[in-house]
């Protein structure tokens, strides 16, 4: 049966080259596109077509420092020192972003995912474990998408502390995200042997991958929300009228650059946020959609039902300013298990349609 | 006349399509491609067709620290404060890597993009200008490519110093990169006013994106050299047998590493390389191809004639061994003004282009 199976294939082939090789020729796309279609170089998912991808910084400011003594450092081993005079000007504060622009675009707005506190663009890349994430599946989707590194973090850089930043960094643990991210049963359930680890009953987080993940972390400040803040302002002034879809601190960020340019922000998606906007300024949402999204095991946690209570006053200020705010609580829908890094999770494409779902119902996406 | 040329598309289109669609369905390679073909989405380039793109990281070690003073800090403004006690286990000095894999892979092995000293992975992505980078151009050259954040750098992450990286880092101020990688005729040919900055005849740098290269700076260390080391060939053991392309600094983690792994590299191309491997082991490279590329003003210049002249050096011992070293000084084939970012010069893709005919010559892409 499968002897022939095989026949039959080698047969149809040449017809299927052809014809796709005098599409490619018509349609004046060039030789690229013609292999894609070549058996040799069949994956199990279809080609990831883009009309372009690259990267670009935007903001930050200048920063002139003096009276600082003159170091002489060797850079490089074997080549004579370098007198290095830090009195002079630098620049600080840029934020890096990088995009992928599907050849098919089918998102009405562009997608910028916002990353969480004390990690970079890279939660939104391939799982630690190794499978596809958001970036890609929502490029596969049709979206212009955009990730950033925030102020100081990733590829943004950061700036001398405590000349420029005023306050030193903060480093998590290895630790920390298994007790705090909803992966474990809380503190003491980490342990550095991996067997000995224990999970929340139906946890989805990827526990094979932990210690990959624990490698994606960077040190965080506490005394830059105001860099970061008009970093992704500017981010968003350059894009133009994008859908930002952000994650835990994140959600301060992109709630009040939406109150400052709520003509810029088509839609808004809070994946378990733990920042809001600025109560007071509620009503400039209230033409924005708003879907706010938590995972499970949030009931009975000890700092968790008051972060979620947090965006829930905050969604409330809003919808009372006439605004709307869908809040989908994972587990209603039968989607069991979440952790904090849902994006991150091994059902994290799952939990990825249920965004697109609601942006292609608020018509988005075509 | 261009009536009739308009009237004559519309009558072949409907055609076009039909067949670019039938060769679609038939190769099974999904509505994707199907409209990357179509004339809606027509840009200059063709599309970018990659079987995957994602990332990683590798390498690194674990630290626990001791004895240091617990603290209490609000990490989100509105949040009850959160107490950190940095006496605790971390993971420590991974190294984060990108890539993207074309459908039709045309090079032999895949290509490793690794940067200079003080720069990330984005020197090899879009120009600061806004030009295609090597990144992307590699890409369309079929090439299966990575590209890297050193320890330290960008999405690698860094760790706490004194205590684990036992200096502090140095930071590039705004003038230097003008003065000392050939942009500008020196010292002093920075000004903050860019219609002041003096510009070396025939620069190929974009000066009008200066500004925004600037912001791609990141802190760097002197200390690091061995951790970085250790992850740049721990990506060299994940990835396999590869191409190593490499900035400046980078030289001296490429060379040792094909020096402790030369089974796993089949190509050495050193764009201005400012660091060598060790003379002693130079005939472990005896039977890897090398390159050795720089630009121009070369000569003349307070720093760069010896630096160059240690690249020369090495490559005497390698070839001594042996082994066998290209060396191309640009200017000579005809390609003027290069500065050290020869990646980010107006003319990146002509020398691009001769790391490409070196590759295929030596038979690494067919």
């Amino acid at each position: 049966m499968t002897q022939t199976r095989t026949k039959s294939r080698r047969t149809i082939w040449p017809l299927k080259r052809w014809i796709a090789r005098l599409a490619a020729v018509i349609a004046g796309v060039g030789p690229a596109l013609l292999g894609a279609a070549a058996p040799a170089q069949a994956t199990e998912r279809p080609p990831l077509v883009l009309r372009d991808m690259g990267s670009f910084h935007v903001g930050g400011r200048e920063v002139t420092l003096s009276g600082l003594p003159v170091e002489s450092v060797v850079l490089v081993p074997g080549s004579p020192p370098t007198r290095i005079d830090p009195n002079n000007s630098y620049w600080v504060e840029p934020m890096y972003a990088q995009y992928g622009l599907p050849a098919v675009r089918r998102g009405q707005f562009p997608l910028l995912l916002w990353h969480g506190g004390g990690l970079t663009g890279v939660s939104f890349e391939t799982t630690p474990d190794g499978r596809e994430g958001w970036y890609t599946h929502f490029l596969r989707r049709g979206w212009d998408t955009y990730v950033s590194d925030a102020v100081e973090r990733g590829r943004s850089g950061w700036a001398r502390y405590p000349e420029i930043t005023t306050s030193a960094p903060i480093f998590r643990p290895q630790r920390e995200a298994w007790e705090q991210f909803r992966i474990g049963e809380g503190l003491g359930s980490w342990d550095p042997d991996p067997a000995k680890r224990r999970q929340l009953a139906g946890n989805q987080f990827p526990a094979d991958g932990y210690d990959a993940f624990i490698k994606q972390l960077v040190p965080r400040w506490t005394t830059t929300d105001d860099a970061i803040q008009r970093a992704y302002e500017a981010l968003l002034e350059r894009i133009g009228p994008s859908i930002i879809v952000f994650h835990s601190q994140a959600g301060q960020f992109a709630f009040r650059a939406a109150q400052a340019r709520p003509d810029l922000v088509k839609a808004l998606v809070a994946v378990e946020t733990s920042g809001i906007g600025r109560a007071e300024d509620a009503a400039k949402l209230k033409d924005i959609p708003i879907l706010m999204l938590y995972g499970d095991h949030i009931v009975g946690h000890p700092r968790w039902p008051a972060i979620r209570q947090r965006g829930l006053t905050f969604a409330k200020a809003i919808t009372d300013a006439g605004g709307k705010v869908d809040v989908i609580d994972l587990p209603e829908r039968g989607i069991r298990g979440n952790s904090h890094m849902l994006m991150m999770d091994r059902n994290n494409l799952a939990v990825a349609d249920v965004i697109q779902e609601w942006l292609a119902a608020k018509g988005l996406w075509r």
